[in-house]
């Protein structure tokens, strides 16, 4: 039996590109004593990967070129050393992409099986939904009938971030890339309204979608989107800086008109990594998403791939703004070699 | 008798001007019941002077074209009609560019006759030492052993914070223009270091300065300054965005390398104006500065031009950096028309 993997094979310059990738095979490989052999079954695709290949420290797998590429997944148990885990058991880990991993007990989370599909633990119920959850509430401190705009609106986290301002009673406004998508974050995930970005003019528009100015930006884009936004900000308005995707693929300087508008609103902005957040407050997100899914006030939009072969074109599609909701591979059982 | 004005003549467009302001004769005004009047000693020149020349609102006093030029200062009552104020009393208020002002009895803040020189009351002891306490104490929030980094370093508000740091006990860094001020900065305020932004490769000698990283940055200048403190930031590190006077002349916008840093590093960047802090925490400040002040603990440099028609050349000079200190324009009596 072979484990097929995705190889990190080299750093891109400039947009991510599929060379930067290659099919590998390896032995499955046999658990040790304290570890566990899973079989990965959905793949969350994010941008945070791309951040990587820029270098930056403190994610916990590390990403080497000609190694696996990492990423989390929803994975089952196919053989267990661990008397806590057994066969068919469903866990999620930093698994990479690749058919099997392995990995010690003790790096596991054990997942709710009647969550279904699994992969929302990877998207609302997960990363993305705790991410949209700390940002917005920590950080943007939202109050019922303020303004608040969040970028990559139609992603995993934009989406959440949307419905939940909208639950908390703010008046949202997304932005993203497209009239056709803008039209779908208005109608499915209830936004007052969306802009697109592509469009010109997107401060007077954003000032017109939102005539008492905006108390909370959700910032995922970063550049010339964050450039745009910064002169509709309320005195004392929250930045959640949660993405820069506008700047991960750049490979100049980028300009900005309007950063003085942090310090003419007396603007506090906050960068912040779900993976550096406390694990009290990450479990308080998930216990909050689950209530408001389970009471069906949250939709939890995925965009999915079939094939592991296809989890680089899933993240650059991600980079280029392709996609609605959580974007998943699906590793099904058919797959294996 | 005649009251000497400088107006402001025209929004600079770039660089500020000489022929941005005009002199002007005017009356003298006679006070109303519950007015005072009132005849400068000592004008403030200060940034945000400039910045009011952008259009940027929420100061006490509006700038209009045509008007006199807006600015604190620090005066004698030579007329009362309140029985609060009497002939003599030393007062602080927003009293422009301008021999004689009428102000409300009302608008006034008493003065320590007992501190001298009495434009401290505009410098260490007034807005741009409270200004260095709050943005430092309670936004920079620095612990001992930490390091800190503020550039402008020589001017009043960053001589202030570079001498408030040390006495916390923080490594302190201090940026500013030239390699004389440099070393003035070190030699008489007691920074670590002083690092001057004109010379190439600022990051690397900041590196090397600061070898455990950045964990507060007073922010001063923005623009290139700050994209080069940007990368030496600690995992968690406040900025204290207090000016961006590199932002102030700039007729485009600005390119930034390492805004996403700020994502990084998960940094809090807090814009803020001390006119829009609390009076209580400002208070506080005053009464912390007085007190290392008298104990010795504190110096208050201070960069003195006679004569009202100095004020523009001296806002001009600070906008170039050219000061050690705090910026103030003295009107003796002898002055007087």
């Amino acid at each position: 039996m072979r484990n097929r993997q995705v190889l990190y094979r080299r750093r891109p310059e400039g947009r991510l590109t599929e060379d930067c990738f290659a099919m590998a095979e390896a032995a499955v490989p046999e658990p040790a004593p304290g570890q566990v052999l899973l079989r990965n079954r959905f793949l969350s695709i994010d941008p945070y990967q791309r951040r990587m290949m820029l270098g930056i420290q403190g994610y916990p797998t590390e990403l080497r070129e000609g190694g696996v590429m990492v990423g989390r997944g929803v994975a089952e148990v196919v053989a267990s050393r661990d008397d806590a885990w057994r066969e068919g058991d469903l866990a999620l880990g930093d698994f990479g992409w690749q058919e099997y991993a392995l990995a010690g007990a003790g790096t596991l989370r054990r997942l709710d099986a009647t969550v279904q599909p699994a992969s929302l633990h990877l998207g609302l119920l997960g990363s993305s939904g705790e991410t949209a959850w700390y940002g917005l509430v920590q950080l943007g401190r939202p109050q019922a009938g303020e303004t608040v705009v969040v970028s990559a609106a139609g992603g995993a986290v934009g989406s959440a971030v949307g419905q939940i301002a909208r639950l908390l009673g703010c008046r949202v406004i997304g932005i993203a890339g497209g009239a056709v998508k803008c039209a779908e974050v208005v109608q499915r995930f209830g936004f007052h309204a969306c802009l697109d970005h592509r469009a010109p003019e997107l401060t007077a528009r954003l000032r017109a979608a939102a005539p008492a100015g905006v108390d909370v930006n959700f910032e995922n884009v970063g550049g010339a989107v964050l450039d745009a936004v910064l002169p509709t900000l309320n005195p004392g308005a929250r930045v959640a800086l949660c993405g820069m995707v506008a700047h991960y693929n750049a490979t100049q300087p980028i300009a900005f008109g309007n950063l003085m508008k942090l310090l003419d609103q007396c603007v506090t902005l906050t960068g912040f990594r779900i993976g550096h957040v406390a694990p009290t407050l990450r479990e308080q997100a998930r216990a909050d998403l689950l209530g408001w899914w389970r009471d069906g006030l949250l939709l939890a939009p995925e965009t999915v791939t079939e094939g592991l072969e296809a989890a680089p074109s899933a993240l650059i599609g991600l980079l280029d703004g392709g996609n609605i909701g959580k974007r998943i591979v699906c590793l099904p059982w058919g797959d294996a070699a």
